[in-house]
């Protein structure tokens, strides 16, 4: 059998995986931003009708993914496996979401990082041959996410101008064995890296390190140059995360023209969110909303979408633990 | 390429990857019941020099980890991927046991179907091609589970007959893709499924339709009759699931005559747990600390082992919802 694993961390599909659809889900503030245009479904409130914020990102998910199925033309039952994580603690959206789904489900926990894990772990699922179709998709909604992880909501504490802002927002992507669409081509897993950053008000600078060694060891890895590809885009560091991940990386040598984030680029300025995005929802919905548009119109051509996620426990950080982080990264290539 | 789904949610390894080693780290009540000497580490209290029991769970998990990683003579740097996961919010046990390997993670949440879902995940990877050595795990901690599910630990609160005892401990297998020792040959995944139980003290009840349908779906897709296994086990019912879950499997036709459950083995009668063991420690400990031994030995040829995940949000739980649960399935054959 070809081994496909390439340098340390990275696995190349020998018949990569197609995208052969994207669908996005946002709540009303992600509806106003600058990429207002590009998603499917975009909710009048945070509720959407549900009774609770949590029972609303359950709905979101389940959306997402019933979207994306439909836009592949497909059934649910075509599907043969669904790969879903979000932010509540025990996956509760993913798994109420998979409830209503004929599908097994592996749930994965990558905090932030999860709709590239899950892109990559479907991948690995379609190029070894255990499945023809799967789902991949991730979820995260602001106000769960604020009175889980800090305080509750309705509190109105100060937030600090490091924090980055939930996202309300589900993204899901269809990936087959073949078909005309974005092609999944290489995927970097991360490892756990801890630098000691503690301050759940400054995720970005607690994940930066980890974003850093994931590019890093993909370039190695692959022995590639930056300019390999016409976008590097990390989702979601932030402004603080960011600009720490391009110092880091112009130290070790590293100088990217074309880098950006999806924490960046999913809000207005005006809009105040202080550092940018973050969640789950935030990659997925610009990568599944945006990113992939991007590839599939042939304005980008190859992609290096580089996960995020910040491994935060509120208990561990409450027993005076810092936050580790990790990175995924997945090689996204346009079909035309 | 070679097409290893078979029927609706099995897929078939084409060279099933080997279980080097697998090691199992315990909590001292675990290490008073009946398979007391068949595990690798038992702690003399439960929280072995930690300061607090989720520092423990992530010790625990680690030291299980590294133990395997010893057994099977390798260096952590052989690892390819950490499949890991655990009980407590985020997979903090899990995330920061990765913070001290220099492995690539994958985490998994299928509640106390982890260890299954590691396996059947770990074997995709190789089989695949995408690594030759992997890492799958799985811990939980009576103390964290139950402040966390259920009630403050100090309170005393009274346990139902139904409620079943999460263990204290933690297991890991080395996979590799050569090599001697118990083969995996199949995996099922599960699809989530909620027929109603909402009691948090009855979790056996909400996993049984599920652990059933994956069972059932297993014999249907690989056209298999109960005595191809000369055991079957969950992992883990208790005495109330595996009653109904018998119950269910015989009014749809079959009667097996080998089968038992992980979280009855675990702890005799005598030791006061009620319904038996529960959490991603029970099955973990009882396959890697017990059944591989006997498959190893000749005692037990053929396995299917079906992890079972009662996915309850204490959140959704406490908004009226009732507990999704999921089975997953490996089949585990011995060398001899």
């Amino acid at each position: 059998m070809h081994y496909k694993k390439i340098g340390k961390q990275t696995v190349s599909f020998n018949s990569p995986p197609v995208i052969l659809s994207a669908a996005s889900v946002v709540g009303p503030m992600e509806g106003q931003g600058p990429l207002a245009d590009k998603f499917d479904i975009v909710m009048q409130d945070t509720l959407d009708g549900e009774q609770t914020w949590e029972k609303c990102e359950s709905k979101m998910l389940k959306d997402a993914v019933k979207q994306a199925i439909a836009m592949a033309k497909l059934k649910d039952s075509d599907i043969d496996v669904l790969l879903a994580g979000d932010l509540l603690n025990q996956l509760t959206s993913s798994n109420y979401a998979a409830r209503d789904l004929p599908v097994p489900l592996i749930g994965l926990f990558g905090a932030c990082s999860t709709m590239a894990l899950g892109l990559a772990t479907g991948s690995i699922l379609i190029d070894g041959g255990f499945a023809r179709k799967v789902v991949a998709a991730a979820s995260s909604h602001h106000d769960t996410a604020e009175r889980q992880y800090r305080y509750p909501t309705e509190l109105g504490v100060q937030r600090p101008m490091s924090a980055q802002w939930t996202v309300t927002g589900a993204g899901a992507a269809v990936l087959a064995d073949q078909g005309f669409g974005v092609k999944v081509t290489h995927a970097t897993l991360g490892k756990v890296i801890d630098l000691g950053e503690s301050d759940p008000g400054n995720m970005g600078a607690a994940m930066a390190p980890a974003v850093t060694d994931t590019i890093i060891t993909h370039f190695r890895d692959l022995a590639v140059e930056p300019d390999e590809y016409d976008l590097i885009i990390t989702g979601d560091l932030g402004q603080v995360g960011t600009s720490i991940t391009r110092d880091l990386l112009a130290r070790a040598g590293y100088k990217i023209k074309y880098y950006t984030d999806c924490g960046i680029l999913i809000y207005d300025p005006s809009q105040d969110t202080h550092a940018g995005g973050s969640g789950c929802g935030c990659s997925a919905v610009v990568i599944n909303g945006y990113v992939l548009k991007e590839l599939m119109a042939g304005r980008l051509k190859k992609v290096l979408f580089v996960g995020s996620g910040a491994l935060l426990s509120p208990t561990f950080n409450q027993q005076g633990e810092s936050i580790p982080s990790i990175g995924h990264a997945v090689v996204l290539e346009g079909p035309v």
